[in-house]
């Protein structure tokens, strides 16, 4: 037995996390600190397992159901990749080629896609409240649908991205960051700067940063939130990850200078997102099909955004984080490089390619974290099937 | 051995489909009553073994090809599900992404698609004739190609609904009634009303209650057809709907009253389908590329459609049913809900939630039916492969 | 043992491959002579394999990344069955559904869909110049995330079509051929006509005859490039093809006359393409966004194309040929056939269909020629790994 993957199972071993059996994953505050830890210890298991060439495939048939209700790349392949480690084939649920607009229930379309699907992949991000309410709607259907005894089987969910959470995104943050410092422990105390930066575009996510406030606090970083004024997000959320930081023993503090936040830095995150009332608002205006009043809005969108354009990571304000320019610098990617895929954007591209490998590491865990919360969903005794799996020892790549 | 399942090989032994393999499934009245029933077994025998998490894969690998030619969701995932069930990768051919619009020739995609493909399923509805025409055209252009030496198989087919046939719908309601009743000789005598329903939409295909008439005449159900005078089906099945009838002794009745074919009856499967004559005109203006012919008939058939807007399956007439709101009510789904997907439409949403559970338990059936056909046509010997997969034992989902 | 697999085994033996492990397959002309022998030998020897129903799966698990950037049927489910006969799932890059035209750079989006990407395959066959330079910008890219330790293989390509070279296409020409003949040695001094055809569309690439071109002078056939003057191939490649018919001993013409070409010859290949020069002007056109000039050169190209409706392949110019009607007719497929897919194209009815049953074998070698590729940049010691498959000896095709 390789003796990481030994000690990942010895400390897999000490920690609860039985409640995420049969369970969806949907917010990262959604679950204990154990359950997260158990998540990213079952990911890095997982990739030492296929590192080692030892095939992880825990189904030999079943379906794993993603909805993409908006564009993906990224989400898109991680999907595919993390269910296709553990044997499940990926059945995209094209809303345009099916008769979802016919005035189907959620209810009846999610249970029609799930009598062999063992986990449904949602993103649904564009709207303030809607990718939420509809992943907890599909996830009561198929619950209920289980209860009722029409499936055989309770399909688990895995949001790949909402308007609230990023949990795979996030996850992948952290497990690149527990990798790079080399523990979840080493962590504490780590000063990051989650900051705003401008994009010529608008209308982004607020998923990713309150992504990362949440989880950062609750394992005991010193977190600095910092964005121009007026670009807020979700004040529970602003407001829980304070309580975090409280309860964790770390600092989280909020501030309308980027310069501020990157002072110090250990780690800086800044990325552009769309101001939550902006977005609220947009989310009425569709309602209301006032298509008048969208583009309105994005023109004063856009024209807010273009009075803080001096809100890019640059050379200048990395030299005031706390190595230099070796500072951990990340971002979900795509990024808006300047020179590069715009003008002006959220990075100086002498920024951005210094720190290209690192950014890559950080998206390579993406898929992991997938599959390792599938697992963790699948598997009622996690600890002794990744033993089996290893002592299987099934090839994935057979060569003679 | 599952005693259940030992009884379903018994039975299975009893039966001669030998004919099924290497064969297509387009319509349920290409079969002998024979090889229906072994369908039907076959399809409960699979279903046991999944539900007691054993694989049935018989393929390590090979594609699934399918061609939706109209929109899908159920049947869509059915495919899918019961393909992957056996090991099969689904392949779409999305016509669009291919250069079939170059001119090439039906014998030339069907051989192209095949060196690889076991099985090919195709959903070809919208124009009377035409749905039969092209997946005979297909089945014979491989079948060629394989005698010619091209292709090392035959892949077979599975229609995924034609213009006059639905068998995969059909049969799934079929292994729901044999399910809920406990068993085929059960089904004898019970009194069925197939009958048209109000739709605010137009043009939807006959197939669905033309299967019914076709199967459950078979099986010695009493069956009421009930629509408004003007909305016939395709003459010829409902004369062999008659005969089969005889056949088996039971009855087939038509009536232009709702209510009379609801009295009484045990089952009742109301739902909305074009008027046959209609269906040929259009066909003939959409070859003649006549669209303003096309508008004015589609107005027409509202119009004629909006006369009949008391073809609702109501609690009222469910209460003349044998069991009142208990009795049996069937749907393919999507149905028109009143209040729910439309105003006014096929069922109440009293009655179509009340029945919900029921609704979905027989859909839940159509990825089994598909995954039986294609075992049937896969496998020589049925009976000994079934046998050989519940004895090699592998697990579908590996819990340590 | 098989003799036949073992006569595989054992010539396999005697040739220098061992580049090809961890490489990519994007030219022919940049692999050596024995390369490509242990190509043809390897895709037979799967054949053979797959025919006695023995699995090729070499992967538990992994994915197989297609990219299509042009219309596709043969090649995509080229890609998808010879990827799935080694077991790898395909996952196709829907740029139209990525972030990709978010100004995401070619080495981020290569890096970001290979973390479990086994193979990439690429089809870009638009423009000049342009699938070239991209392949190679992909290869080079996800060469560059292995060196740098984000990805943990590195994912090899496979071209499904760029705008010089159609490789699995005229791979399974060369398999075609090699076993109609009875061994490659056997085609030696084989006289083969690869000419222009007439076509009513236009814009036809480049690469099928230049990619026969190159690859049949190498196996010293004796080939004619015959085409209207103006309809010129890309001349470092004409070239090229002129060496390699030198180095094995064999003639390279061209000629203006299809009558020429087809005399006394063994084999004709008659295909439409377009001039080299239209189309390196077409991409500037492109380039420069001019829609006008764009449809201008389209309207010159149809009336120069048509000038030339007499290179048409007539049952009285296989009349010239060495077997007349029986000498082998090829085509890539789907071809314009008259009076088929339009009124006057590159062959007539009579000769198309007589040759239907060789034109549709020789298609049938392309999932071969796919997976061969991408075993031999798999497997490290393909002799071994293919032995130890038909010890193995697990079936494809599951029966009791």
């Amino acid at each position: 037995m390789d003796s990481k993957f030994n000690a990942y199972l010895e400390e897999l071993g000490k920690l609860d996390y039985s409640k995420m059996y049969n369970n969806d994953f949907l917010h990262t505050w959604d679950k204990t600190t154990d359950e997260l830890k158990a998540m990213y210890i079952v990911a890095d298991a997982l990739r030492n397992l296929r590192e080692r060439n030892i095939s992880t495939r825990i189904f030999e048939s079943g379906l794993a159901v993603s909805n993409f209700r908006d564009n993906s790349t990224r989400t898109r392949f991680s999907f595919a990749s993390g269910t296709n480690l553990l044997g499940l084939q990926q059945q995209d649920l094209d809303e345009s080629k099916s008769q979802v607009a016919h005035g189907e229930t959620v209810r009846e379309t999610a249970t029609m896609i799930s009598f062999m699907a063992d986990v449904i992949g949602i993103r649904d991000d564009k709207f303030i409240g809607e990718g939420d309410a509809y992943m907890k709607e599909v996830s009561e259907s198929v619950e209920q649908s289980w209860r009722d005894g029409i499936l055989d089987h309770r399909p688990t969910l895995v949001s790949l991205q909402s308007d609230s959470d990023h949990p795979t995104q996030s996850s992948a943050d952290m497990l690149y960051l527990i990798n790079e410092f080399g523990g979840l422990d080493k962590l504490r105390g780590k000063k990051v700067a989650v900051t705003w930066a401008y994009s010529p575009s608008y209308g982004k996510p607020l998923s990713c940063p309150q992504s990362l406030i949440m989880l950062l606090t609750r394992f005991g970083m010193d977190v600095t939130l910092a964005h121009p004024e007026g670009y807020d997000l979700m004040p529970d959320l602003v407001e829980q990850a304070g309580k975090y930081a409280k309860e964790s023993g770390c600092s989280f503090r909020k501030t309308n200078s980027m310069a501020e936040a990157f002072e110090g830095a250990d780690i800086v995150i800044p990325k552009s997102w769309a101001p939550y009332a902006a977005m609220e608002e947009r989310t009425k205006l569709y309602a209301a099909g006032d298509s008048a009043g969208i583009d309105k809005l994005e023109q004063e969108l856009l024209a807010q955004n273009a009075t803080h354009m001096d809100w890019c990571c640059t050379p200048e304000l990395m030299e005031k984080t706390a190595n230099g320019k070796d500072t951990i610098y990340m971002h979900p990617l795509p990024a808006d490089i300047n020179g590069v895929s715009c003008e002006h954007g959220e990075v100086a591209n002498e920024v951005f390619d210094y720190h290209r490998d690192g950014l890559y590491k950080e998206a390579s865990y993406k898929p992991y974290a997938v599959a390792s919360m599938i697992f963790l969903q699948k598997a009622k005794d996690p600890v002794a099937t990744l033993r089996a799996l290893e002592e299987r020892g099934e090839a994935r790549w057979y060569e003679a």
